[in-house]
Order: structure tokens, then C-alpha cells, then sequence
């Protein structure tokens, strides 16, 4: 088969669309033929070298995909040979094939092309596994999301609209600001322009944010600590902006505050399989309905992913960058 | 009556033992003629100047106490005058009566006698709270507890080893640790002479704790997120080591860390209720069983809490130090 490679740690040149062995499936994994894939920013990581594919991952990029299943592994029951399907990856998305835990495949839902359904898994577990199963996000709290316009932000004030909850996001500039808007968000921050923490405020009656997912990381770290509100939770998913701050624990303790991170990569298959199985359970049923959509910006090539990478580095898109056959 | 009042913040002799109004207990509260009370490092630092009671809290120290109900207020039941009682309070437990809100009343439990049972509403309270509740310790999980011989240290080594956890603690000093040994600790760490970062990944196989419980704050946060386990608990609800530091958010990530700040005085009174209705459910019947038992290092007269301060502040002290009338 073809994949992305990457001989050389570097720029969005580094991507190499190259002949490599067929991947095959183990114990409790699918052979899916791969239809899409989609870009994360942990892609641009590994391709520069800082992010190295867990032990036993797939050592292409890419950490999501749909396509059909090609082969069943040993012990594979519940799924068959043809079956349309997305799955969350710990690598090599970026290939005509990959072989995927069973834990981590999903049905593509109903209402999605089958290239779209690329666009979910990566999103849909981030969102629902930190703002909900971990930081409990509950009807009537206020989300903060940090990069409202982002593939994560565009799926999280969705969910956090169709739950009840009311969302603030922070973005650069009106145009991303309005597709927030158009997605249901309450609060728009154009971060160039606007202190976050002084207009979260404003917009709760001086209470802060219940809950804030955050992608920034050091940067923001002392104000998203202002911004929460009295029992409010930090879920930190990215470091976009450094990884080490002075973290104020009297504000932290004032507000009887929480700070987690998390990445989805790294965690055991059961983890995943957990968060998957939430993900159907929750999030499939409100795409299904029609209630929240995938967000794709435009899809490439995949032998073609340095430009989708490029996208990415300029940050101009809104939602997701696929990856298509 | 007579309370601890401080006409001026300052060293233990700003305590001073004077005459002050009744309180009078409102809707939803009793009146306790106070048996005794019990010493926390927040009195410390309150009567030092640095820690204000919260709004509507009485003016005089004290956060927990013993006695009986000399009268109800408006709006009470359950509870009958001379019944013997524990609370948990936002002030006012160094004085001869104290108005307590009907939620945060605790029975004096099987086999404690009154004055002892003054030691055990904070410890126990901050303890299954933080421990239990936000940080959710689990049979076979490490527990790391810093100032393993505090008040709040003893209790959390005997609730932790009650629920099957492995407990490791810090202290000063061999006598002290060696209390630790008697209550049930696992892991014993001299912070004067090991490193306990080090220490707690050798006692686990590398795996580090799986709940830390710390009352040092920032000179140990760094620390602490490098002595967690991958899915680890941090619970700060000390700062005796200052309240800002450097957080090294990758760190945390790769763990997919928590780390939370709370304290017990701030909160509303319906969360104080929940707490003291879970403590009773979950911690009284192990002190009536006998598994679990107050630790009281010594009693002083009310009138000199003055002395019971400087206990504290040289920290010689094991377990609480409790003020009687």
C-alpha cells in the first residue's frame, strides 16, 4: 500500500507519499481500507519530530480515519467484511489501510458521507471525554472554548449547546467569530482584540466559566485560572502556546478549582474503547438527529498533505482539514 | 460569654480570652454550649491577619468543635437540646456557645467521649472530601499524604488504609514517622533526608501515587505532578509552602493529571451539609467500629490557646491539638 511517511523530521515537505508494507490486523483489530483521514495538529508534532507515535502505533501519521473493513483479525466478532466505519487511531491514518482496535471503530452515522465521517472520531472523543466525562459540563454551566473556530471548538459548542450548557469561545478575528456564532455560541472573543477573562466575566454576572477547554496551555494558564468560575474546571487538551507557567494555587483554592490534562493518543485501548463507547452512546444519536455536524474547511489529497498542513500552520480554516483517497 | 477574640492580628498573645455577646442561632441552626474545640492552621493564619472569616461567620477563631445543644433556632428538627454533638463550623469554636448551622452537625460517635470528639469534624471533613469525594481514592491505589503526623495526616493514613489503599506519607523525623507506622502507614519518607518523588516511584514500581493529599502547596507542586501516577489525583489544601510556582503542564498531560485546590471554610452551607452527610455515613461507623480513631497530641485550657498556637507553629505536635473549657 501507500502512506505518508516521513524519512526526515521537518516542515510540511517532510511528508512523503511513499510504498510500504500492508499493516495486519491483530487480535481485536479490523483491517479498514482507509477512505479519509483528517489533519490534527498532533500530526504537525510528529512530523516535526516532537511526537513520537506511542509503542506499537502505527509509525505514519494520522489519527483518525473511515473506510471499510478489509479483514477481520483473530477474535473480531460484531463487525463484518464491507462494514462502513470511522475509528480513532494511535497512527497511520494516513494510508490506503490501517489496522484499528474494535474498541475504537464506530458505525458511520446516519446523515454522514462516508469521506465526512473522517472528520468525527478525533473530535468528538476529545470533546466528550474532557468536557463531559471528566470536567461534567451540566445544562445551564458556561463553557469557555479557547479556538472556537478549531475542529475541537467548532464540535465543542455544539455539544455544549445541544446539552443545555452556554458557550464562550475565543477566536481571531469576525469571520471565524461569526461560523462560532452560526454554530450556536453565546459569548464571541476576538482574542487579538479582547481580554478573555474580563469578557467571560461581563458575560456571567462577574461568575467566570464553569468549565474551560483549553488548547493553549501556558500561555493562558493564569488567566483561563481567573476566568473559572467557583467550582469551575480547566480541561487542558493542548499546548499551542508553551508548556510551563506560574500557576497561582490561591486563586486555584479560592475558587475551589480544578486543572486536568489530558491527551487522547497515549491512553491504554480500554480508555479508548471507554470514551468510544460514550461517544456512540451520547454524540452518534445527536449527529444522527441532525443536531450537531461535522465542520469541514475543505479536503486534500492525501498524497497531497503538506498542503493540508500548511492550512493548519496558517490557522485559516474553520473545522476539520480532510484527508481524502 | 467568653471566646478568643483578636483585638489586633498578630503572634499567639493576640489571642485573647474576653467577654463578648451570646450568639444567637438563626433559621436552620443550633445553639452548642461548646465542650471543646480543636486547633487548625487556618486559626493561625487568621489570627495573624491573613485569612478573614467569610461573610456573616462569626469574628472569633475556631472551625470545629464539641458540646452540647443549649437551644434550637428557628426551623429545627432532629435535634433536641442536651443532645451531645460534633460540628463543623466558619468560625467561633474558641469560645463558650456557638450558633451552628443543623448540616454541619455531627453526632458524638460510639466510644469517643465529648471533648475528643472536638478533634475529628475538620480532619475527617477535608479528608473524605478531598480524598474521597473530588480525588476518589480506590481499593489497591497509592495514596501520598504530606505532614503524614498532622491532625489531617493521621486521619487520612487510617481512612485511606480503612478503604484498602496503600499509604505513603512524609514527616520530619523518625518519632514522627514512626506515629505514622503505628496508624498504618506503608511508605515511610523523611523529607528532611529523602527525596519523595524518588522515594513513592521506588515503592510502586515507578508507577508513582495515585492520589497525593498536600498541604505545602507551591514549593511542592512540581514535585507532586512529577510523584503522580498516569490518571493521579493531586488534592492541594495547604499552602504552608507559599502559592506560586511553575507548573510544567507537559508533565501533567503526559499523566493525564488533576490537580485540585479546595477549602473546607468557604464553602456554601449546603455543600458544607453534603460533606458532613457523607462523612457520617461513610467515617462515623469506622470510628464506632473502632478501625478508625481521633489522634489528639495533647488538650489545653481555651483561655491559653495561645500555647496550643506556638504547638503548631514549632510542629512537634502528632495529631490534633484540642482546646477545652
Amino acid at each position: 500500500m501507500h502512506a505518508i511517511t516521513i524519512p526526515e523530521p521537518g516542515g510540511p515537505e517532510a511528508l512523503v507519499w511513499a510504498e510500504v508494507p500492508d499493516p495486519v490486523p491483530g487480535e481485536g483489530e479490523v483491517l479498514v481500507e482507509v477512505a479519509a483521514s483528517a489533519v490534527n495538529r498532533a500530526d504537525l508534532l510528529q512530523r516535526q519530530g516532537f511526537y513520537d507515535p506511542p509503542p506499537g502505533a502505527s509509525p505514519y501519521p494520522g489519527l483518525e480515519c473511515s473506510g471499510r473493513i478489509a479483514a477481520l483479525g483473530p477474535g473480531v466478532s460484531g463487525w463484518a467484511v464491507g462494514d462502513e466505519v470511522c475509528g480513532l487511531l494511535a497512527g497511520g491514518g494516513y494510508a490506503e489501510k490501517v489496522a484499528v482496535p474494535v474498541g475504537q471503530l464506530l458505525p458511520v452515522p446516519e446523515g454522514v458521507d462516508l469521506v465526512t465521517a473522517a472528520a468525527l472520531p478525533e473530535v468528538t472523543c476529545t470533546v466528550w471525554s474532557n468536557v463531559f466525562m471528566i470536567a461534567h459540563l451540566r445544562p445551564g454551566e458556561t463553557l469557555l472554548v479557547h479556538g472556537g473556530s478549531s475542529g475541537i471548538g467548532t464540535m465543542a459548542i455544539q455539544l455544549a449547546k445541544a446539552v443545555g450548557a452556554k458557550v464562550a469561545v475565543t477566536a481571531g478575528g469576525k469571520e471565524k467569530l461569526q461560523r462560532c456564532a452560526e454554530l450556536g455560541a453565546d459569548i464571541l472573543i476576538d482574542y487579538r482584540e479582547q481580554d478573555f477573562v474580563e469578557e467571560v466575566r461581563a458575560a456571567t454576572d462577574g461568575a467566570g466559566a464553569d468549565v474551560i477547554l483549553d488548547i493553549i496551555g501556558a500561555k493562558y494558564l493564569d488567566r483561563n485560572v481567573k476566568a473559572l468560575a467557583v467550582n469551575g474546571r480547566l480541561a487542558i487538551i493542548g499546548m499551542q502556546g508553551g508548556i510551563k507557567a506560574e500557576l497561582n494555587i490561591a486563586t486555584l483554592l479560592n475558587k475551589r478549582g480544578a486543572i486536568t490534562a489530558t491527551s487522547l493518543r497515549g491512553r491504554p485501548v480500554h480508555e479508548k474503547a471507554a470514551i468510544v463507547a460514550a461517544v456512540r452512546e451520547h454524540v452518534w444519536p445527536l449527529i444522527g438527529g441532525g443536531h450537531v455536524r461535522p465542520v469541514v474547511d475543505r479536503t486534500v489529497p492525501m498524497s497531497e498533505a503538506a498542503g493540508a498542513h500548511r492550512v493548519l500552520e496558517e490557522s485559516t480554516h474553520t473545522g476539520k482539514v480532510v484527508l481524502t483517497r
